[in-house]
């Protein structure tokens, strides 16, 4: 079976420090909550590995399709609920892309394959919120 | 409604920038996936934010309760489903922290507040996994 483990210290104040494959990912709490916002809000961080996993499916299947494009960015938008404890309940992941004309239905596919079929951290939100997406094309 | 929304830019091979609360987080893919290793894996970036967020809930908890304590980290693991997209399916949440004796009960308090009521990121991972809490007392 295969198994993550991520390591992650207390770094003062209300910040931490996780060690991610060697990479040092510094969080801490906004100053309405007693931090000091010297590193990223941990829930917000879940929104950007959303992106961060879909966007390297669309990479690798567009580079595997041989489709050349440009000004590749995903912007991913969530609603909180109002009650405590606060989760994500609808999430939009917007893909804007310049490529061919032509290209188009196969970076439709990419982010089919990459929703249906290997983003696991998209599979992960889908058991709590609503996921929606759209390609904005430049 | 409480909205978030993180932007997160291609930034080459197979690497992206997230902005989260204007903290530039690198994720990147592998070797074995295309990538360079140049930044965080999107997947295991979930078990910091795991631990980043419940982190912050244990020390603003024992903060308000005046416990003094040393040396708290907190290590994530996770198995893997077998199957693809491959998501985590249990999570393990081990709190190790150097505390007074008397304070154990304060601690192991402060662990379940943030279980049942404040952590969303948590809560959203129990929509998927299965999670275990333990605290090692140094």
């Amino acid at each position: 079976m295969h198994t993550h483990e991520i390591h992650t210290l207390f770094a003062g104040g209300m910040a931490f420090e996780a060690n991610v494959n060697d990479h040092i990912i510094r969080m801490d709490a906004g100053p309405d909550d007693g931090g000091h916002n010297s590193g990223a809000s941990p829930k917000r961080l879940m929104l950007a590995a959303l992106a961060g996993c879909t966007g390297i499916d669309i990479v690798s299947i567009l580079d595997k399709m041989k489709v050349a494009f440009s000004d590749l960015r995903i912007d991913t938008t969530a609603d909180l609920t109002d009650e405590h404890p606060k989760t994500y309940k609808t999430v939009k992941i917007s893909y804007t892309i310049r490529l061919q004309e032509e290209d188009r239905p196969k970076m439709e596919r990419a982010v089919k394959l990459s929703e249906e079929k290997y983003c696991g951290v998209m599979a992960m939100f889908r058991a709590f919120a609503a996921i929606e997406t759209e390609i904005i094309y430049l």
